[in-house]
């Protein structure tokens, strides 16, 4: 039984670390702190964890994580790059899901996070947790950056393109639409209901935060460095991303479906839909399967990667079990068997 | 292991069933029928089941439902009474979720729902399926008439009221609102998103079906027959039901929190919550959890009890699913034990 | 032409002002005042507003509300009263959309509201803006304390059987839900779109702030004293209140039909449905109407109504330019004629 | 005034029309037609036009609309072509906001709509309705092809391109996103509720009908052919059209923002928002108005273009009354002047 810790454990990921560890076979949340709700119920905060989480928030606290096999970070950016140093030195593993460890270029960091990283040397022991494209590195990792949840579907849905070599890289497209969970459980005017309800926008057109780490992932697997153009928008739904790519095929003769599903064939929970198919966010809701679909239309040089996933599972909280799971040698989807919720 | 079969597959309530029994350590479903989608794997209808389900759906036959130790009917009304005597004399059991074996009074059910009952003999052996109030002739019954979604949570409602004898049972108001998953998945113009999102509407005001199901379920536990006044409402979620009670106190002196907490003090499944909460049908969504709260504004002898719980799982299939377990003699929430989803 | 001035219109209320009087053929939005936002386009909060309204947001002034014929409070409680007295000395007349004015109680005020009040005097000069009851005096008002929303569907919904004398006025219960505009905007975690959509929840089931107002009113109708029971529930839309009235009949022989067509018959605003309807919310979206309609189910002396307005337009802003269009000798239905918008 | 007949009045497209002329100053609505509906009160159907609309649906009839100075046709495509003939040769004008008239190569219409045209030589004389592009020609015209919702958001968000001749036309890219409305009254699974509420997905990702109309509009602008790639997608919205537009600018060297506002300077519902603005669907909410933003990620070669309109007012009835008023010298923005609905 992994002995786990949550830091930061009152946002919408900690809640969904919660909810999926409450399954799972070989784990046992010992430990999760916040500062603000500390000595309060876990199930006051969240009602749906009554008679499921019997713990309470505490001070976060050195010790109390130390005696943790693992400890989870699910906090805002810069907060874990001040706590891990610490933790990781008592021999327990992180994976964070924050921003703090994702970005190998220290100064591209701290230019779009404005602020100093107070972790530096830390960023290149952090392995990537992307399992599709990092497994055997997550293995003996002692510390994860997980990755975002734009990141991941893009880089997915690009992946196979890109190992294969067979699109322009100069010119990639991602038009992703999140849910607004996605944006945490901050007080804010723009994320009140009346705000977002019956509503749908792009945001940050000219340039988001996720940019570079999607671009750093995406060189990885091309070899060199790419173009891309990312356009986030906000759904007016709870859960769910949605990612629609565009590339340009160099080679024409590429059976695109057969690269897709030969390339996930054994991902346990990457589902390459047949060809016509287009997946919806509901059928990945609460679940940690990523499921895409790809279009060539009118045959052309142009390919139409849709993919989806759920920012808090696969995107988020969902990832880090199945990289957990991969650390401590366990079947990679035990906890994580469950199915999309539909409706 | 139970050999389930499934009768109507392609419903909502159906698909429920498919997702809560994909995670039942001792049940397997075999058998899934369809008339329109004989032929079609599950997860063509339901992709969030790729990887989950492998079934096809069949064409109806009593010989491959009679391999099975139980058989859930998911169809709607008037459907059942047709096919049950006939398993039944098979030696396998069954749990109907429609309203076909609910009513014990054949003329009223034949009035409410505007035909002939075509098996009136077996609804004297059909046992109610609401554990928190016929557990034991669960235990042993092998028909089970699965209670509706609103009946469910009216009668867990108001049964500790009932039991204890201390309110006017001459005059019960049952205030209630359902997500439109509830009116189940069939073509209509009433049920359209632009017809049911970003609105609220109230609904068969002066009478619905549902009445004498809650009627009779209410003269029960009082002992003698009640007035209800049922007033249903049409949600824009897509599951859930909200049940705001009201009735008179005959006696003042009564603590009904403590009421309340005695008893469901043993129940798996129904969830008081502390004086003063206020449950939201979120903090049920997708479980097999009631939570209830109870009220009495400015001390006064009006109580007010307001209960959540979701249409599709306590409100139909989950409960079908405790019914399984109480039937065959296992842990009452094996394949039941996952919390509300949220956000 | 009515020079308009507006404090406080950066809220929803304020902004419906706005929307409403940019269509109003006699009245003119001259000054409009934030502290917040002073010197900021009123059409850069509100981007729907870009070429309708010119404004900037000013810092409030008495000087130049005084120069207006009539200045709309759209501010949190506690605010009018303490600028209102000013602006009356002026001869500028005042509308306030707010709870300042409208319970005669003081003590019972300031329980509520928890402060002292700053303008108790005034308070028996101010008129109760529900035209439907109080038109004539309302023509002559210099200060109208506009009612609340769920206020309004409440008073408007009873009145007809409080006039007539038909019901136990000491049994009367009020099941409402609003919309999550009416929560106002302001940034809080209770009212994120993750926290509110796809979910239902009762609040203030003990006691809520409009109780009294609501009291005072039905009890001005019944001529003596009620007994209310209040239940405010949340609801995942934007706009709308509907509200389920039940009463009992102590004269079973009235046509509660026959009553409301005759009590509303001439209402511009009141429109009572035929015999069997069902009001929706939307039907009412972004317009002044209020529908009701009357039942009685298994025709026993139970009467159920249902009401529907939209919380911000009758159930505020509307209210108020309809008021505004009383005071100043305009035809009733200026600026207020467009219907509700569906889908 | 202009006396206005509409055929086909029980859709969405139809009932707005109605919403629309009941405010209009200059036009009057004298017959509407349903088959099915014949002899029902059109506010039986839609209750918000209780009190604004008298009429009852008519059986159709081309005396009674041949009475009309105007006939608009909300038709499904393929009903149209077989009564326009014989309207216009009684010298009525005729909108139709169908795909009947829009498409000038009658073989691609055959193809995409699957049936033969009826009124193939009305076709050239037909003059597509939208009137940033054309509206010297509409003022002029007795049929008019109103264009769809999403031809007019991708035509108005690449126009000023187009004509700047700046950008390749070869790889163009439209990624639009649709509220449910668009998709019509009729009874279906695929739009219901629960099947659409809380999820996003994309649909016919290799080909949708909208391509030829939009490709026959992008190439009128840009005088030759273009190549575009069109991906929809369904929103869980009521309303609204969002449309993410990508291009590659052959010109750097263009101030794209200076473009767009000096072709749209004097358009009456075309709203060019402050660089680095991005638009909601919401602020377009039940209005005519087109919001539209540019960007250029990193000042890079790449130009993204947001467009948001109300797919029932300029995406299709809006524009329809607009053409009206061009057609008949009226103001342009009569009966269209109210803003966006926010919340």
């Amino acid at each position: 039984m992994v002995k786990v810790g949550i830091v930061g454990g009152t946002g919408y990921t900690g809640a969904e670390l919660l909810r999926l560890l409450a399954g799972h076979p070989n784990a046992k949340v010992t430990v999760i702190t916040s500062r603000t709700e500390a000595g309060v119920p876990v199930a006051d905060l969240y009602p749906n964890l009554r008679g499921v989480v019997d713990l309470c928030f505490s001070e976060p606290d050195i010790e109390s994580l130390a005696s943790c096999d693992l400890v989870f970070f699910a906090t805002p950016h810069g907060v874990a790059q001040n706590t891990v140093p610490a933790i990781l030195a008592t021999g327990t593993k992180v994976i964070d899901l924050s921003a703090d460890f994702r970005i190998r270029d220290i100064p591209l960091w701290e230019h779009w996070y404005g602020q100093p990283h107070a972790a530096a040397d830390l960023v290149p022991k952090a392995v990537y947790g992307l399992p599709e494209y990092n497994r055997s590195a997550i293995q003996t990792a002692d510390l994860i950056a997980c990755p975002g949840c734009y990141p991941t579907s893009v880089q997915l849905g690009l992946m196979p393109l890109l190992l294969a070599g067979c699109v322009d890289t100069a010119d990639l497209i991602a038009n992703a639409a999140s849910g607004v969970s996605g944006a945490g459980r901050q007080a804010s005017v723009a994320n009140l209901y009346p705000e977002v309800s019956d509503s749908f926008k792009a945001y940050a057109a000219s340039g988001h935060r996720h940019l570079p780490e999607i671009e750093q992932g995406l060189a990885d697997m091309a070899g060199s460095a790419v173009g891309l153009t990312f356009v986030p928008h906000l759904l007016p739904i709870n859960r769910g991303i949605h990612t629609t790519l565009y590339a340009n095929l160099t080679d024409t003769e590429v059976d695109v479906q057969a690269l897709y599903d030969q390339c996930y064939a054994s991902e346990p929970f990457v589902d390459v839909l047949p060809a016509g198919s287009h997946p919806e966010t509901r059928s990945v809701r609460g679940s940690n399967y990523c499921r895409i679909s790809v279009h060539r239309p009118g045959n052309g040089k142009k390919v139409v990667v849709l993919v989806v996933e759920d920012n808090l599972t696969k995107g988020a909280s969902g990832q880090a079990v199945q990289c957990m799971n991969i650390m401590f040698g366990l079947p990679e989807n035990n906890g994580l068997s469950m199915p999309g919720m539909v409706p």
